[in-house]
């Protein structure tokens, strides 16, 4: 099954590299950014393009990993409308294709992709959404290949999870990027964090998000908020941010 | 050497568990919730009291795990004057003891504790302040009979660990609890968030958390953030939270 990517980014990088592990044969990697789609050619020995008008029109399956701004954009221009067309986007409609193909629809990883690190494909659920039976079970066959952790969603719970991933991920992380600010100005290295945020990760596999909370915001203790508070003072809007999120876990744990 | 310990919530379980393991004698544990006070002197075998009169004042060591509202108001009342008094509180100062005791310090793990989870002591950042060199040798000989993370802080580096603490695992989970609670809306099993969470976590021991993030708030993806901003608009204060913590990753990214 040849495969067409468009776009070159951290999704594209990752999932290409995945298929083409699986037997998938990348022809072609499309991307305005000469470099990135270079350097994922080479990874996948493909061809490459920056010019949608030399794209490969002959492949399979076609999959999209762009901004959401961008992809309706680009749609219109791949014109291959007998091919099988997917885009990796959390939270664009699967609609987006409605017009310019036959088969298409979604499929999305659930799982956050730096460049240099490694995922292992078979534990990351991959959300699925086809326009009709006969391609979600093409969809289906595709995402096999890859994981284990296989889910349809319409694009309204695919919304959802998105968002649910920008807190459980990217906030997350922002979280460890302000207490690795604080750690900095201590002078102790960031390691004395790691046993912290383990713990915190791994005790929800056991305990609830809601019984594992800890610390001074679920006992509402305002003498230790209010020194907090009086620490971020003057750091951006982090006085404000940690008196929402304060408010917020003792709003759902006082009920 | 007999310990007693002051307190018997989440710190106080699992330090006078991993004490009494490694040989101390818990003798007594004094909680006014008699429960609670029951519970734990069962598991370390020591006695029990909710009284502060009752108190074993014949210990070697007083350890004080209650909250730092609490704690001063303790304090005078323990009179063994010749003891070693610690407390675990991440920001109150070591002075809370000045006056009522000659040797006296602090002695604060950087985890976070749940009833019915067991945690592994070894690994645990353990920071130190004594009031002297001689208490500091003295509550470095404990610290290393349960950790081989030891390091001393004083009072202003242990209150901004402390801060950092409440970042990466309360807000942490805080965040987990919203991605669960937009999880729970899907039907989708919680499940389906931990390779994301372990990811996340795992990343920035290979990453830092600066290069580690991913996701719209990075790239200013107003499309992504307005429509995440819609789906929380009727839910408690949390479209103002998402759009600070948005504009925080932001500014710091952009720097």
């Amino acid at each position: 099954m040849k495969v067409v990517f468009i776009g070159a980014g951290n999704v594209a990088s990752h999932l290409s590299v995945a298929l083409s592990q699986k037997g998938f044969d990348v022809v072609q990697v499309f991307s305005r950014t000469e470099f990135s789609a270079k350097s994922l050619a080479e990874k996948v020995e493909a061809n490459y393009t920056t010019d949608i008008v030399q794209l490969d029109r002959s492949a399979d399956i076609y999959i999209y990993s762009v901004s959401d701004r961008v992809l309706p954009e680009l749609v219109p221009l791949v014109n291959a409308p007998d091919a099988l067309h997917l885009h990796t986007s959390g939270s664009l409609s699967m609609d987006v294709f409605k017009g310019y193909a036959v088969h298409y629809g979604v499929f999305y990883p659930l799982q956050t992709f730096s460049k240099n690190r490694a995922v292992d494909f078979s534990s990351i659920p991959l959300f699925l959404e086809g326009n009709n039976q006969l391609t979600e079970n093409r969809i289906k066959d595709i995402a096999l290949k890859l994981s284990d952790s296989i889910y349809f969603a319409d694009s309204e719970k695919r919304r959802k999870l998105h968002l649910s991933a920008v807190f459980a991920c990217n906030f997350v992380n922002h979280m460890y990027e302000l207490g690795a600010e604080l750690v900095a100005d201590t002078g102790f290295p960031l390691e004395v964090l790691f046993p912290l945020i383990e713990e915190t990760a791994w005790k929800i596999k056991e305990l609830s998000p809601y019984d594992a909370q800890t610390g001074p915001a679920v006992r509402n203790d305002r003498n230790v908020i209010d020194r907090h508070l009086a620490m971020l003072e003057h750091k951006r809007k982090l006085a404000a941010m940690y008196e929402l999120i304060c408010g917020d876990i003792y709003a759902v744990h006082k009920k």
